[in-house]
């Protein structure tokens, strides 16, 4: 038996080899940069200090066997790579062999592709190295027992999404079943721009069956005991399975919590409407970044009504936010003046709404520069989809949690928080959600109900359905024309928004690339 | 000899075949899609599009020969193909072997590649076809050689940047010299976002002389008869070969032009600040869309020098641009006003000089939307660099025409304008850039002269040089590192830019993706 260290994070051995006693710890994919590193891999420069990190592993690291992943440059090419540190140098690398290159994923923009197995001994037992992709093409599981290995560890950046983990276990399974031995899945555990890394490592036997599951979302190093035919370990026999929205809403505590410490922010703000967007994005915000180091602004003009306000500021006082309360009237009666020419006399438009949202994005950006401090935006998925949003004014701010989250699922992960402690007041959950741009404005006066807005949206944009199927679906065509539409026509603002955390299969982000300038049309 | 038409352009066969009585008209890769489609690909339905397109081009075109380039889908893959339609029937269909996964491209994400060389047969001549990058790899010339052809022919979506002319000419000439045959080269013109085709059709004999060269920038159809052995056609014996200001500023002309039209804009409008790049740029919107298309803002504040307004209404006159003024001074107090409590008594920061540029913003973005016009951002790329711009302030816009445009360059594009005729003043030429943010403020406060910033960021983005490298140049340290540093720290700005036209080998798009969330540090 070998005692395994499944490091969900990227921090010193220690306390691997002095509390746990373990034989090996195993590292995430790309261990040394994180992932992506994108075009960073590009740079001659990023393989010096890997290289000079490597050094100082070799030379620091005794007693214990390290692997490590990281990128490897060798006689013009770049592999994305894993080596066997052993007695302070590295014995054996491994190259990953299947890059993935959808999706999310730009692999083969950087990397060459690794051509066969690589089996290190461990206590005598032979043991194949993989990495992430690997696992998920046919003839890994083959290649390695054909190589003479006995177990498989397996490296993983293995990026969230909705239902992630039924699809890992199903290439694991697949993977045991052609090779017959056990496997040693070990991912990441953090934010990285628009990715969450989940964690959620896990040991499966070479019957198939997950005998350890590491907890979602936590920073740890476990140890797991195994050979060829037993695996052995002192946690709970099968971990506590989270329902979706609480899922999704840990991801999204992360996303923010890692964006904005990583990017050493002093705290964020956000503007608070009394709308559900902006309640649910303040309970995140203070969730990933402590209560105190939030601030809420309100931003109240003649059209908001006061059960708003009372709304927002009972949301702050709850969520222990300090908040601030900034009338616009003035700043867009300056404008009105000032554009008076422009506007006088011509038929109404949006102008006039989008300017009350841009003097709200001045002010909030004038709290962030002032402070130092996160802006975070409050718009979702079905609003970004339709363009149901201001650019400048409430798109502004540095990051957007909420990006990936339909509105029927803001409603849900509301309610799934508020069975925690009750943060967001029933009436705001209640209210038919409305701009407050112009009087008694509802958001069904411009879009269908969310009920009908959000299926139709996940079939365009997620199931790539032709609008034909949609209605076949039982909507009503000029609804389905008229959402597409809007849906293609928005893609210059949402090539200017912040980033966000993913959390569908197919969100605005690496995973959706469309051209603004476009002249397709599926009707 | 067969007579070749060049369609440098995506029009209808009848002027090849009426006028020019060509045997076969080629026209570029991608032909029906434009290029690139980007995800579109990954829609089902566009493969419906592209067929039904493809039937009605057979149905309708007789008496001449096609090559046409579209997306392919067969069994489950999707290939670059190119087919020739004879007789009302797709006769032969060649896919792209060489798919381009670097740079501005992502082929690898959608193409399978081909594998095999394909021949058709004009007038009794073999004819090998190619698509763009095949001609780049080494070996598809003695391919087509060996599969018995006399000619090539290869279809293109180059997108220019800075001396893509000489690096096409060599490649043409490694595949001239490895398959002893003329190369038909047809490249589209006209801009895509961020992206420029620039045209420039090449025929080169199976000596590696360059026989006949189309005009950069224009659609047209070109006639050129062409056998094994002799090129013949009836245009100038040279081009006119444009000096590298001319060429930029053409491809500036047709990004804007085409992004606007192409996205259903009524004109633009810009702010003109009396500086040299709004200068530019209204001399840009003006040779783009017409003068009578562009309006134009002065929004003065009280950093605003006299000669600022003096200067821009004189460019205003010379374009025949219609504009209007419109102080900031209302909202700017207003908003100062409102956020007293958040700025009095804090130390002197950019919170004030950022409201000032989102003044402006808000302003212009209301011209944009009450007229239906597309707002030009005038930031340069040595500003988008290191950050020297306002997020939602000056870099609010739909498009951003000198995004990839060194401030050196800046002068150099208005000089060679001038001498078109002379619509930017002297003055704004000689002054010392200045934002007018603050009293008395020129950009050389906080920033490096441009003729020591401008080579280090060349140095450090196009280049990827090391700190160290670039000091070894002869810049002192400290400086070089305090703009390696805005460089790295700004890339949350450039995420959220307006895109803009491609000039260098490495523009802020496609072609250069950092994560923001990055620990990455040369020094």
């Amino acid at each position: 038996m070998i005692r395994v260290a499944l490091a969900q994070l990227n921090l010193p051995p220690r306390r691997a080899r002095d509390e746990l006693k373990a034989d090996i710890v195993i590292y995430p994919e790309l261990t040394l940069t994180g992932y992506p590193p994108e075009d960073l891999l590009l740079r001659p420069h990023l393989y010096e200090l890997v290289n000079r990190a490597l050094a100082k592993i070799c030379q620091q690291v005794v007693d214990i066997d390290l692997i490590i992943g990281y990128p490897r440059r060798d006689k013009g090419k770049i592999f994305n790579s894993c080596s066997l540190i052993r007695n302070g140098k590295i014995e054996t690398t491994y190259d990953k062999q299947h890059l993935p290159n959808y999706n999310v994923f730009d692999e083969k923009r950087y990397f060459a592709s690794g051509d066969q197995a690589c089996v290190i001994n461990v206590k005598d037992i032979p043991i194949a190295l993989s990495i992430c992709e690997d696992i998920w093409v046919a003839g890994t599981g083959k290649q390695a027992s054909d190589a003479g290995a006995e177990i498989m560890f397996n490296l993983n950046a293995s990026p969230y999404h909705q239902d992630k983990r039924d699809e890992r276990i199903d290439a694991l399974k697949s993977t045991v079943a052609e090779s017959q031995m056990p496997i040693v899945y070990v991912n990441m555990v953090g934010g990285q721009d628009e990715l969450v890394f989940d964690g959620g490592s896990i040991v499966m036997d070479a019957n198939g069956q997950q005998c350890f599951h590491a907890p979602d979302f936590v920073e740890d190093v476990y140890l797991v005991e195994l050979d060829q035919h037993t695996v052995r370990h002192d946690y709970p026999a099968s971990p506590r399975i989270m329902i979706p929205e609480e899922h999704i809403y840990q991801a999204l505590v992360l996303g923010v919590r890692d964006y904005a410490q990583k990017n050493h922010f002093k705290g964020a703000v956000l503007g608070l409407s009394g709308g559900i967007d902006s309640a649910l994005t303040a309970a995140i915000a203070a969730d990933a970044l402590g209560g105190e180091n939030v601030e809420a602004v309100l931003m109240p003009s003649r059209y908001t009504a006061d059960m708003s306000n009372e709304d927002a500021i009972l949301e702050a006082d709850a969520l222990k936010i300090k908040h601030y309360s900034i009338p616009i009237a003035g700043p867009f009666n300056a404008f009105r003046e000032s554009l008076h020419e422009l506007i006088d006399g011509t038929p109404k438009d949006t102008t006039e709404e989008n300017i009350q949202a841009r003097c709200r994005g001045v002010i909030l950006m004038a709290f962030s520069n002032k402070r130092g401090t996160l802006l975070l935006t409050t718009g979702n998925k079905s609003e970004m989809s339709v363009g149901y949003a201001t650019l400048y004014g409430d798109m502004a701010g540095g990051f957007a949690p909420l990006k990936d989250i339909s509105k029927l699922m803001v409603y849900r992960l509301c309610e799934w928080r508020n069975t925690l402690s009750p943060v967001i007041p029933q009436r705001v959950i209640d209210r038919p959600p409305s701009a407050e741009l112009a009087p008694d404005q509802k958001d069904s006066d411009s879009l269908p109900p969310y009920e009908i807005l959000d299926p139709i949206l996940e079939a365009y944009i997620e199931r790539d359905e032709t609008p034909e199927q949609i209605i076949a679906r039982g909507f009503e065509q000029a609804v389905v024309e008229r959402i597409v539409m809007l849906v293609d026509r928005n893609e210059y603002k949402r090539r200017q928004a912040a980033p966000g955390v993913r959390i569908t299969k197919r969100a605005f982000g690496r995973d959706r690339r469309y051209p603004i300038t476009s002249g397709y049309r599926e009707f």
